[in-house]
This record gives structure tokens, C-alpha cells and sequence, in this order.
């Protein structure tokens, strides 16, 4: 082998090196002293066939080819892994009933403006280009409401796969990115209270058991609840919103960095914040109800009334669909976006080891401690969010039409399924194991090469029969390639064609599973006989 | 029924009847009466009710609530069909051992500049909040084709299903939007001639005949053949891309219009004209090739040759693969991209009757009379177009690396579905059938109403046993309601649970299918059987 040929080895195998941890999604170090070295031989490879220096970039009109920042391209390994996870997904929705709908990817500017509290910076514009002023979609709840209202739709379940997008600083080896999916499940109309959101956390409950991802626990606060504590805690209403974003935070910091944020950050006085601190660092299960009850401070408050009765029928609900054991009250949980108005929920991934009480109250920690954080409780992931929205539908029935009517209002209960983040650990769960990217069931081989027009005509019979089939796109492939492609396909079959064997009339058929080498040459089977052979060893 | 209530009656009717319209993608005259009659009655009802005037536009914040134009939402009934179309397509593509990939909705800009000739005016752009110059895709083949080059792929047979954006002048009635779907298959790798480009046939052939589209023909030709016959004609090598355009529009156009495009608009003159007329205007089949192999003129010019060698080939393949009957050779199909370098197809709808002949070449028609040009041959629609393309993953190979070997190409050969042509084919075909848009086997019905928990209990264990099942979300439920939500749905299973059965430890199941009206209440099946019972009637 030349010095030139042992370089073009060493650079195939460093690429697909390079290749194979980014599609890991590997450490970024790891990948920059991989690509370092990859552009290293390829350079002692241009001084060994003595080419000249390429372009220095800005010299021409050189372009990156990359896809833009935050966003990915998805390989056939990651596709197939995905169609899986959506198939599991979108059979349970379709177990609950749900219907599915599509909106465009863009909506007008103002149908997303207002709805997103201090996230609305993250969204991406459409450059005007004459027309309508556009944005993509930031969510899919917002474009479903607008859908609702403009249809004049009373009520519907109604499931959404789709992309979204978030102008959001990236950090795509955590799975957060700018274009990214999700999986939304929604009812709307008026029924009677808390039955659709009990609904919504068994969904989630059937979607994360039926993938593979680990122990998790679905947090569950109120709106009501939330807005009761801010009340009797003392903060103003226009405070509301910013220390509701700051108690939101309470998942990923300690509750010194909270109310630090609370008091320093948005002036809230530090009395009310500890009276916040006392309430939203409690957690547990339907008990944890009787603790409040036993709060008259609490309790005189009409919403906090409202939020109990809610959480208690919940509850209720929760042990029918026996979810109870999944389900956590965390008064600390708040959700950021604007337009919740009853119950909310969070399911995030636990350390099998820590997990988190779902059935005891856990006793208010001495605000102001962060040392007093318990770090076990210290969530690994949000894997889906949801909860009730109930004036959303309304908001734009209300500017749609001049006017606005309780008899015109439609209340949702949703949740959504961050499958980016699902799709990362699934894929990490299967490490390297060998994943079938294509549905070919038959490769046809020429053993000595050549017949292509035979092996044509073999593979028409097959598609015609509904058997997915393959053959080398060569007039004289080499027996090496054709037993390549088998493999790499994982194809299940070989049907070999030879030239003596077709004067007799007769085709082999050839098991390529590893655990029957042992078969040898095959099973020789009439040439008119195939398909009906194949299918009888397909199942088909 | 006060006169109010009366009002309101009619507006819920006459709203249904324009949303039916509007769903049928009815004639837009028809829909206008319609809508001008719902607000009549809605001004009526606002005068009836002593409500104000509401405000009008641009008085206030009002907001409009519809989607971007040229874009729509998706009903569950077209989803349904939609999802129908896409799992035969997918299945065509997989039989032909398809993997599938996925990038970005946007690129940078840079990647599509210079891709799509003419149209490239129609292209997205997306806002510079700061960062990369973005713009939505245009199509799937660029995309495609800035994947393999990136991730250094040397062969590839994917599909992709996506949508993609162009910001041309939307005729939504005939399908004609700024975001639609494509269904793209396509072969990149070095492969021996025309055996990709010949299973692409295969494939559109084996598409169109699994969907339920009517008759259609596949048109071919090759580019290089093309340019030959611009070439001896006499086109100015900066009047080719122009001259080719104006080829296009034959479909569309009689061969005087297209001349007069060609002379006046592009300055060419008129005998140039005159002898691309002589060429454009052939079509037939395989036989065409000795038509052409006649015309020393045509055949002294070194890509003409090898155009007709590869379409040699290509018929050779076509007939092996059974789809000879379905493929035309026209000369005049030119194709408006760019990247095209070898053989191009476009699949069109005919009318039965009235099937362009794909057998006999058709003599050139006298150039400039536009009265000669047969109508019959004007195409319903264009549903599915292709191509060659062998330098495209070259370009961003050339661009991202400084350098442009031969070894480095990827030829490619694919093809793409205009599915949003071919759904609004189907659901016309489909007419007012019922569609079944859910998966919902069986619903839980309490006859007195009430037995809220029951009926969740029930749910809970039908959901476990993986039977899609539903119930009013209603403390007391009319038996009404509870009826129309079955029927609405196409439900075909009710089980009914009523106080004194479950006493004596039974319910009731009953087909809901109307063939099955006779069985009357239902039968009788202990409540611990009842999973099992509904397995067996529903095959699980």
C-alpha cells in the first residue's frame, strides 16, 4: 500500500470516527481533538500527492456548509428511533380518542404576541418581504387556540406532532434547541371540572411507561393555588408575573437564589417573600391538602378555595386511572408561560436511587438556606409540561369578533411531550446496538456478477408482491459489495440468481441472520416458486 | 323559540354550512354568498339583542384571526385522508429500501442561493434578529444534497416527507400554496447508468396507482438532449436557461405563445425558434429514439449522443419494470430548475378519455400555429416531477472545502410528490363518505347517566388492555349526548353500565355499526369478562 493509499485509509476511517461521535452527540472536546487530527492527515495527504493549498476562506466565494445554528439534521439511525418513539406516542393518543390537526409552521406576528410572557424575545421573525408580517411558531398551543376559534370549534381532542421554534441560546448536547419537536395532546370544550386533566396526566403517565426512559414523577400545582399564596404573601399585582417567573426557578436553584432574586432583583420586600418561601417549598401527595385546609390564612382566600376543591377532585380522579404513585403536589412549581389558569404539571426524569416523596408533605425548610436545599430532590430533566388554559381560545375569539361572550369561551387542558429531550436518552439507553434504518426484506444477489436484467426482473415480482427489495446498481457488482450491503442493511434474505442455476430453472434463497450461517449455500427453490417461498418464510 | 334564539339557530347553521364549503374547497363566489348571508343574520342578531355596533377596523387592537396567506390549517377529515396518502407513499418508499432522514425547516440563505433559477425570488427569508441569514426551504433536493456533501455520504436512498416554502402567488383552490408538503425519494451514488433513474419511474408508477388519483402518464426526457437541440438550433449559450424556461410553458401554452415568449421577450430569432419548434414538439415512445438516431444534424452533437444512449437504457429498464404504458418521451418537458444534468419526468394527470398517446411519436405540429395545438393534450396537472441532478452535492462539496475532485461527487437521481395536489384529488374523489377520524374502538355509556367513577374505571382497564375508549366527560351525562358522540365519532363498541347490572355484576356490550340496529339493548357479559369480551369482538 502507497504512503498516499494508507492516508486515504487512516482519513476514511478518522471521518467516520468524527462521524460517529457527533452522531452520539459526543463530549465537544472529544469531538475537536477527533476533527483536529481528521484535518491533520488530510493535510499531510495534500503535501503526499503533492496537491496545492486550498483557498484561504475570504478569499472566493467559499460557503459554510453546516445547517444553521440550534438546529440538526436527523440520520437514518435517529429518524428510526424517533418514528418509534412517535408510533408509541401517538398510539396511546389515539387510545384516549384524539384526532390530529396541522397548522402552518408560521402564523401572523400578533396571533403569537402576548402569549408568552418573557420568552415572546425568543421568537423567530419572518423578514418582511411585502405582506403579512409573520412569525414561526413558538408552540403548538397557541397556533391549536387560534384553530379553535377560528373554526368556530366547540369542542375537539386533537393531537399535534410538529416542529417549533425558540430563538434561544443553544446548547444542543443538553437537547436544547432552536428548531425542535413536540407532541401535544389537548382537549377543549366545557366539561365538568378536572375529568379532561386528570385525562392529561394519565396520558403522560401511559407515554413515558411505554418509552424508555427511567423512573419520573409528574409535579402538579394550581394556578388558584399560586395565585392565593401571592395574595395573602403580600405582593402586589404587578409583581405577580416576575416572582411567579422567580418561583419557577425553584426546580434549578436553591431557595436563597430565589428570593434573593425576588427581593434584590424585583423588589419584593423580604417579609413577603418568606411567607412565599413557607408555602411553595412544600411538597407530597393528596395529604398535603389537609395541610392547607388547616392554613385559615390560606383558606379565606376565595381562589385557594377553588384550587383545593380542584386538587382534591384530582386526586380522586388520579387514583382511578391509578397514576396516584406517579404524582407529586409541589407548591413550587409554576410553569412560565402567560396563559395557564387552573392546574399545571411538569414530568421530569428522577434518579432511580433519589427519587422524590410523591406521598408525604415534606415540612417547609427554613427559607433563606440554601444550604438546606435536599439536592436528591434536584429534578434530572422536564420531559413534558402542561396544564389548563382556559381564556386562550377566548382571547382570540374576543379580538376576532368585536366582542366577547362566556357562552363563546373554550377551555383547554393540554400536555406536551419534549421528545428531542426523549429521543436523547432513548438513544443513549440503545447505545450501539444495530438499529434497522430501512424495511428491505430480500437483497437479490449475482454471485459471479452480472444478470442484472434478471435480478430486475426478480425484484419486480417482489415489489409487485409487497416484498421490499434491493439489488446492487451495477451491471457486475462484485460478490464482496453485494454481501456488504446485506450486512450493512441488516437485510433479512438473499435470493441468489447464477447463470446455471436459471438454465435449470431454479433460484436460491439464503437466510442472512447470523445465527443461520450454519444453512451454507441455501435452499434452492423453483425459479416460478419464489415469491410464494419468500412469503411463506416472510410471514407475509 | 324567541326570535333571538331563532337567529342563533340559523347563524350555527348557516356557519356549519360555509365551514362545509370552505372544507370542500368550494367555488369562492359560492363561499362569498355564503359568508355574506352569515353576517346578515349575525347583524340582525346583534340589532334583535340591543348589543353595540362593534368596533371597527383599526380602532382598536382587534387582531386577525386567520392563518398566514397562501398557508391553511389541516381539518382531522383531511388529516385522516392525508395520513391515509402519506402510509402508502411511505410504503411504496420502503419497499424500495428507503431510509429517512430529516433537516431544518430554514437554511442559510447562502446554501439555496443560485439553486432555483427564475424562482429563486420566491424564496423565505427569515428576519436578521442578529446571527445567521436564514431562509425556509425550498424545496427537499437542496437540503438533501447539503446533507450527504456535509456528512461526507457516498451513497444514500432516502426519503424525506416535509413541507416547503414559496412565496408565490397562492391559488389555494387549485392546491397552490406557500407551505405544502413534498414526498421526496431519491438515489445518491456512484451506480451504473440509468438503473436509479428507471427504479425512480418504478416508484412514481408504483405511488400513483396505490392512490386513488385517476390516470396519469409519466412525461420523460433528458437535458442533455435538450441542450443539443438548443445547441443546433443556433441559442446563444446566455440564452439557453431563459430559451429553456420558455420550452417549459408548452404544457401550459400552444407552441405560438411559447415562440412568441422565445422571439420577443428573449430576442431570439425567429428561425432558431422555428427549429427548437421542430424538436420540442415531439413525443412518443421508445420509437422516438430512431426518429431522432434519423436526424444527422441533431445526432453529429456529442450530448445529443449520450442522451440517447441513456434513454436507450432507460426504455430498456422501463419495459423490465412493467411501466413502458405509463411513460411518454416529450421532447418539449424541460424542467425549470437549475440543477437538473440528465434525465427529468414529470407524472400528469389525464383525463381517461382523452389519453395522450405514448406509443406513436406524434409528427411536429407547423411551428407558430398556436390553432394546432391539441388539446387533448393539455394536462390536468402536473402531481410528481424529477430528475438527474449529478453536480448539486458537488457544488456544496467544492464550496465547504476548497476543492473539487471527481471522486468527491455524488451523483443523485430522485423524485418528488406534490401531495397537496394529490390529497385535494382524493378528498374530492372521496367525496361526503364518512371518514373515520379517530381510532376510537369503544365507548363507556351510563344510560341514566351519573356512575361517573364507573365509567373511569372502566376506561382505566380498557386503556390498559390497549383498547381506544372514551366517555362524556360529564358528571351526569344525557343518554343524547352520550349517542351523538358515538355516532359523530363512528364509534362502532358501546359497553353501557347501569346501576342495577353492575349490582348483579354484568354490563352491556352492543355494536354501534348501523348494520347491527337489530341487536337491540346489547348483550350481556359478566363485568370481570368484559375486557376479554371486547378483545374478541374487536380481534385484538
Amino acid at each position: 500500500m502507497s504512503g498516499a493509499e494508507d492516508l486515504c485509509r487512516q482519513i476514511e476511517e478518522q471521518g467516520a470516527r468524527v462521524r460517529q461521535l457527533k452522531a452520539e452527540q459526543a463530549d465537544k472536546e472529544q469531538i475537536g481533538a477527533e476533527v483536529a487530527l481528521l484535518v491533520e492527515l488530510k493535510e499531510k495527504l495534500r503535501i503526499a500527492t503533492g496537491q496545492p493549498e486550498p483557498a484561504k476562506k475570504g478569499s472566493g466565494k467559499t460557503i459554510t456548509v453546516k445547517t444553521p445554528k440550534g438546529t440538526k439534521d436527523y440520520t437514518a439511525r435517529e429518524m428510526a428511533v424517533r418514528s418509534e418513539i412517535f408510533g408509541k406516542i401517538v398510539g396511546v393518543f389515539e387510545r384516549h380518542g384524539a384526532v390530529t390537526i396541522d397548522t402552518p409552521v408560521f402564523e401572523l406576528k400578533e396571533i403569537l404576541t402576548g402569549k408568552y410572557g418573557e420568552d415572546s424575545k425568543l421568537i423567530y421573525d419572518l423578514k418582511d418581504q411585502g405582506g403579512e408580517e409573520c412569525s414561526l411558531r413558538y408552540d403548538l398551543t397557541v397556533p391549536f387556540a387560534r384553530h379553535v376559534a377560528q373554526e368556530g370549534i366547540k369542542k375537539i381532542k386533537r393531537y399535534h406532532i410538529a416542529r417549533v421554534y425558540r430563538r434561544d441560546q443553544p446548547a444542543m448536547t443538553k437537547g436544547r434547541m432552536r428548531e425542535f419537536y413536540q407532541c401535544d395532546f389537548d382537549i377543549a370544550g366545557v366539561y365538568d371540572a378536572m375529568i379532561p386533566d386528570a385525562e392529561c396526566v394519565r396520558v403522560a403517565v401511559e407515554v413515558l411507561s411505554s418509552l424508555d426512559v427511567g423512573a419520573f414523577v409528574i409535579k402538579i400545582n394550581h394556578r388558584k393555588i399560586l395565585d392565593a399564596v401571592f395574595a395573602v404573601s403580600g405582593v402586589p399585582e404587578d409583581k405577580i408575573r416576575p416572582i411567579s417567573s422567580a418561583v419557577d426557578k425553584l426546580d434549578k436553584l436553591p431557595w436563597a437564589d430565589v428570593r434573593r432574586e425576588m427581593t434584590e432583583e424585583k423588589g419584593l420586600s423580604g417579609e413577603a417573600a418568606d411567607r412565599i418561601g413557607a408555602y411553595v417549598q412544600l411538597r407530597g401527595g393528596p395529604e398535603l391538602l389537609d395541610t392547607l385546609r388547616a392554613m385559615p390564612e390560606l383558606m379565606a382566600n376565595k381562589s385557594a378555595q377553588e384550587g383545593v376543591a380542584d386538587m382534591d377532585l384530582f386526586f380522586r380522579y388520579a387514583a382511578i386511572y391509578n397514576v396516584l404513585d406517579r404524582v407529586s403536589f409541589d407548591m413550587g412549581l409554576a410553569r412560565g408561560l402567560d396563559y395557564y389558569t387552573g392546574i399545571i404539571y411538569e414530568a421530569v426524569l428522577v434518579d432511580e436511587s433519589e427519587r422524590p416523596a410523591v406521598a408525604q408533605p415534606t415540612a417547609a425548610r427554613a427559607a433563606g438556606d440554601g444550604a438546606d436545599v435536599d439536592e436528591s430532590q434536584v429534578r434530572v430533566g422536564s420531559i413534558a409540561a402542561g396544564g389548563r388554559y382556559d381564556e386562550l381560545v377566548g382571547m382570540f375569539l374576543a379580538s376576532g369578533r368585536g366582542k366577547k361572550r362566556a357562552k363563546d369561551e373554550v377551555p383547554c387542558v393540554g400536555i406536551s411531550f419534549g421528545v428531542e429531550r426523549i429521543s436523547s436518552i432513548v438513544m443513549k439507553r440503545r447505545g450501539d446496538q444495530a438499529i434497522k434504518t430501512n424495511k428491505t426484506a430480500v437483497y437479490v444477489v449475482a454471485p459471479q456478477g452480472g444478470l442484472l436484467e434478471e435480478r430486475m426482473r426478480i425484484a419486480t415480482e417482489l415489489w409487485d408482491s409487497g416484498i421490499a427489495t434491493e439489488f446492487a446498481y451495477k451491471a457486475k457488482p462484485s460478490l464482496a459489495s453485494q454481501f456488504v450491503a446485506c450486512g450493512a442493511d441488516v437485510i433479512p434474505w438473499a435470493v441468489f440468481v447464477g447463470k446455471d442455476e436459471l438454465e435449470r430453472g431454479v433460484v436460491r434463497i439464503k437466510s442472512m441472520a447470523a445465527q443461520d450461517k450454519a444453512q451454507g449455500a441455501g435452499v434452492e427453490v423453483p425459479r416460478a416458486d419464489l415469491v410464494a417461498e419468500l412469503q411463506k418464510r416472510l410471514g407475509a
